[in-house]
C-alpha cells in the first residue's frame, strides 16, 4: 500500500459540507481514494470519513512527475483548520505513515491474543505493537515468539492501584494510542478509563446489553437462549456499557452445555474483537453519544 | 405424506431407555421413520422423540399385505402406559391424523399473521384454524381471504376481564390447542396462560432477554447494537420470560433509523414465529425447566 | 416521506467528481439526505448516488417559507447536463414523485409473489403494479385481493411467440418499466429481453453460478452442499447469468431430503427477490459490466 | 473428559435396528453418552453414532465400586461382530484412549495450520499431530513453536513422484490416520489420494460446487458474486469434487477487491476446515455415495 491520510470529521448537519471538504481537496490535488459520509437525521449530526493518497504513483507518467503526486499535509491543515471552526466541526486528520502504537493486555485466556497477533504478523492489522501487559504468565511465549516486549503484572485485591500505576507508566513510555483488552479480566479503574477516552477496546462475551457482567455463558445457557453472541465496544466508565463496535452470534441448541458454549464464543470472540481493533487502526470509527459509527 | 405417530419423552435419565423405548417398537412392527433423543447429563434428564408410520405403503408387497402395516396405536398405549410409568416418564403421544387446532391473534400489525397464513395454505403448516382472533378489525379482509372465521373482540382499558373471558369461551368452543400471538399487544391475564401451559406461543421483537417490554426497536436503537433480533417463547406469568424456542437476528448499521428497524425486524419475526408453530405443531418441541428441547 | 430526487452516476473516475457534483447541488440549494459514491481502482470507473429533498418542511420557518424550500428539478438538469458530458458521465435522474411501473410474472409457484404483494401493501415497495401475469391461473384471487388486474396468458410449444408478443403489448400499454419474475418458469425470448435492458430481475433458486439450469434444489441435494442459496439477478440473453443484485443462504443437513430444500428454499428466494426488487426501485443499483454495484 | 467408545454403523436400513444395537449396549452395562441415528429413506440406508463412557465414575459409589464401571470393549466387539454381519453392517469403533494421529500439510499460506495448532494446544482438537509436512520453509517457526516435528519436502515438477513417495513414507513411519491440507497447493497423486480413502481432509476457497481450481476468490471478483465461501471436504481423485463436510460463507459487497475477498476468505477457511478436522476426530462422520452425514 501506498501512504494515505484519513480525514474523520463530526459536525452539525447544514448543507454544502460535502461540497466544501472536497472542494478543498480537489483545490489541493488529492486523490481520493475512498470517501463515505452519513446523515443521522434525528439529532442533525453530520459525519465523514475521506481517505487520500500521499504519495501516489504517477500514472503513466515520467521523469520527476512523482514528485508533483506528494500531497502537502500540513498546508492542507492550515488551510482546513479555519473552515473546520466555523462549521463546529470536530476532526481528526491521520497518515499511514504514523500508524498507532496498541498495547494488547490479556489474562490467562489466549485464544484473542494468538489470533490478534497472528493477524498482526499477517499484515492485516497496520499498527505498532510495542508491548503485551498480563496478570498472568500465559502469555509470555506467545509475546516471545512474535518478539512484542512482555511486561508480567501480578494483579491481587492488595497491589491494585500500585498495578495500573505501572500500567500506565508503561504506556506512557511506549506511547501508546490504544488499549485493547484481549479477554483481560481486571477492571480498570475510572482514573486509568479517562486517560484513554475512545481509546480502550474490551472484548465482551455476550450479545450485549443481555448478559452483562461475570459468566456471560453460564447466564446464558440458564436462560435457553438458541444463539450465543459477542460485543466489541469502547470500555467507558460504567461495565459494559460503553459504544458497541461489532456484534456477532452462533447458533446453539440444546445439546450444547456451558463448555461447548464457551468454546463457539471463543471463534465469536475473536471475530468481534478483531474487526474493531482493524477498523480502529483503519481510523473508521467515530464516536457519539454512546454509540459508533463504522465506515466500511 | 401417510399418516404417522409421534412419541415424546421425557425422565430422569438412566441405562436402557432407549432400549427400552425402541424394543417395545420393534417388538409391536413400528417402522421408525426418525427417532431422536437427548440426555442433559447436568440435570440427569432424558429426552426422546419418536416417530414411527401408522398405515405406510408395504414394499413391494402384494395382495393384503397393506393391512399388516397398519399400526395398533391403542394396543402400544397399553404396552407402553406401565413401562412409562415405571421408568417416571411424562410422556404424549400424538397421530399426525389428529392435527393440532391452532387459534392466531393479533392486533394492527399483518405481516406475522399473513405470513402463517400463507404457509398454512401452502401446506407447510399441517394444522387446523378454526378462528383468528384480533382487537382490530384490520385482519378482517384476511381472514375473509383464507376463508378462517374472523372474530373482532376490541379492548380497553373497561372491558379487559369480559373480553377474555369471551376469548376463553371461543377457544373452548373451537377445541383449540394452541394459541399463537402474531403480534398481539394486549397482556394475557395469568389466569388465560394458566388454562394453557406451553401451549401459547408469542414473538417479541428482540433477542431476548436484551430489551423485553415495550419498543424494544427503540432501546435497540438507543443502545446502539450492531445486531437487531426477533425471538419466539412459550408465554409464561412473567412477561416476555418464558421457555425460548428460537431466536435469530440481523445486521443493522449506523445508516439505520429505528423505522428500518422496525423494517427488518418483520422478516426476523415472520421467521422465528412460524418456525415455533411449525415446530409444535410437528411435536418437535420438549420444555424442561425454563428451556427447551426443540428435535430437528 | 416527503419527495426526494435520486441521481445515479457512473463515470471514468477523475479527480474532483464529488466536488463538481456536491459543489453543483449545493449552489441550487439542495437539501442533501443522502450520498454515496463508489471508486472501482481496477477499471478506473467512478460512481455516485445523491439522494436530496424536492419538497423538504422548512424547519422553524414561518409564513411562506416553504415555497423556497422547493428544488427546481428541471433548472438542475439544464445546469448538470453539459457537465455530465464533459466527463463523460452515464446517468439517470429520477424522481420519487413519479414511482416506478413494475409487472410481476409468475407460474403456479405464488410464495414470492404473495409475499412482494404484502409487502408492497404495507408500503415497503414504493412502485406501482399496473399487472400481473400468468401462464396458470393459481395467482388469479391473490391478485385479486390486492386488487391488481391480471392477464392469463397460457403458453405452451406452440403458441411461444404469439403469447410474449401480447406480453410486451401488455407491457407497453401498461408503460411498464421493469418486470420482476416471481418464479416465473419460461425463457424469456432474446427479443423481449433486449426492450429491457437492466430491467428485468429474476430469481434462481441456487447460489450461483453453482447450479445453474433446472432443478437446482435437485443437484444441490445430489451433490451433498451444506448450504443452499438463492439468487436474485438482472436476465440477460445468457441463462442464469446476469449481473447479481442479491444472494443468501441457509444451512441445511443430511437430514433434509429434497422437498426439505425446496421448502426453506422459498424463505431464501423470497428475501433476495424482495430485496432485489426494493432495491432498484428505490434506484440503489447500478450496473457495470456484468456486476452491480449496490448502494446501501 | 473421561474415556469413551464410539461406534459408527452404516447399512441397509431396516426394523429393529436402533433395538438391538441399544438392546445389546444396554445387557453390556454400556453408560451410553450421546446417541444419534439418520434414515436416508431415498437409499434406504440406516446410520448410527452411539458413544459410550468406557471408564465412568461410579456415582455415589463407595469402595471399589468404579471397578464394575469400566466397559470390556474386546467383549463387546465378539459379541457385535456376528450382529452386523447379520444386518450387513460397515462400522468403526474407536476409543477416545488412542487418539487419531494427524498430519497437515501446508505450502506458504499459514491462516489455517497456526489456526489448527492453536486449537490443539487449547485441547479443542484431542488428536495427536506427529508431523508437519510442507514444500515451504515458512511454517518452521511455526512447527518448532508448538513442538512439531517439521518435514521440509520441496516439491518442483521433476521431484514430484519423488517427493511424494517420501511424504507416504513419512506418514507411514508416523502411523498418520489422518491428512490435513491446510491450504496445500499440490495436487495428490491418485495413488497417494487411493492410501487414505475418506481421511484426506482438504480446503478449498470457494462455495463448491461454483469456482473449482486455482484462483477461486478472483473467480467469484469477476462474476460479481454478493457472498464468498469457502468448503472442506474429502479429497477423492476428482478435483475439488469429495464429498463435502462443512461450508461456510461470507457477504461482501462492491466495495470489497480480490485482495479483500482474499482477507475474508482466511477466517472462512479457518472456520469449515477445524470443524471439519474436529468432526473427524470426534468420529461424527459417516460418508456414503459422494456425500457426508455429520452427526452433531
Amino acid at each position: 500500500m501506498s501512504e494515505s491520510a484519513v480525514l474523520l470529521i463530526s459536525c452539525p448537519d447544514q448543507r454544502g459540507l460535502v461540497a466544501r471538504v472536497s472542494g478543498l481537496l480537489y483545490e489541493m490535488g488529492a486523490n481520493i481514494l475512498h470517501a463515505d459520509q452519513h446523515q443521522d437525521h434525528v439529532h442533525g449530526q453530520f459525519f465523514m470519513r475521506v481517505e487520500w493518497a500521499l504519495r501516489a504513483p504517477a500514472h503513466g507518467a515520467a521523469g520527476g512527475a512523482s514528485l508533483e503526486e506528494s500531497f502537502d499535509l500540513d498546508a492542507f491543515k492550515k488551510k482546513f483548520a479555519p473552515m473546520a471552526d466555523e462549521l463546529q466541526m470536530q476532526w481528526r486528520l491521520a497518515s499511514s505513515a504514523q500508524p498507532l502504537r496498541v498495547a494488547l493486555f490479556c489474562s490467562q485466556y489466549l485464544h484473542c491474543m494468538a489470533d490478534l497477533l497472528h493477524r498482526w504478523r499477517t499484515g492485516e492489522l497496520a499498527c505498532e505493537i510495542p508491548v503485551i501487559v498480563s496478570n498472568h504468565r500465559a502469555v509470555e511465549n506467545l509475546a516471545r515468539y512474535y518478539d512484542v516486549p512482555f511486561e508480567y503484572l501480578p494483579m491481587n485485591a492488595s497491589n491494585k492501584a500500585e498495578t495500573e500505576a505501572r500500567q500506565r507508566d508503561l504506556l506512557a513510555a511506549h506511547k501508546v494510542d490504544l488499549v485493547v483488552l484481549a479477554r483481560y479480566m481486571q477492571i480498570l479503574s475510572p482514573a486509568f478509563i479517562e486517560r484513554y477516552p475512545r481509546s480502550i477496546i474490551n472484548v465482551h462475551h455476550s450479545f450485549l446489553p443481555a448478559f452483562t457482567g461475570a459468566k456471560p455463558y453460564h447466564a446464558a445457557y440458564a436462560r435457553g437462549v438458541k444463539l450465543i453472541g459477542a460485543t466489541s465496544h469502547y470500555v467507558t466508565e460504567v461495565l459494559d456499557d460503553g459504544p458497541i463496535i461489532e456484534q456477532d452470534v452462533a447458533r446453539i441448541s440444546h445439546r450444547d452445555q456451558v463448555e461447548d458454549l464457551v468454546e463457539r464464543g471463543r471463534d465469536l470472540e475473536r471475530m468481534v474483537l478483531s474487526r474493531a481493533v482493524r477498523w480502529h487502526i483503519d481510523r473508521r470509527i467515530l464516536c457519539y453519544g454512546n454509540k459508533t459509527v463504522v465506515f466500511d
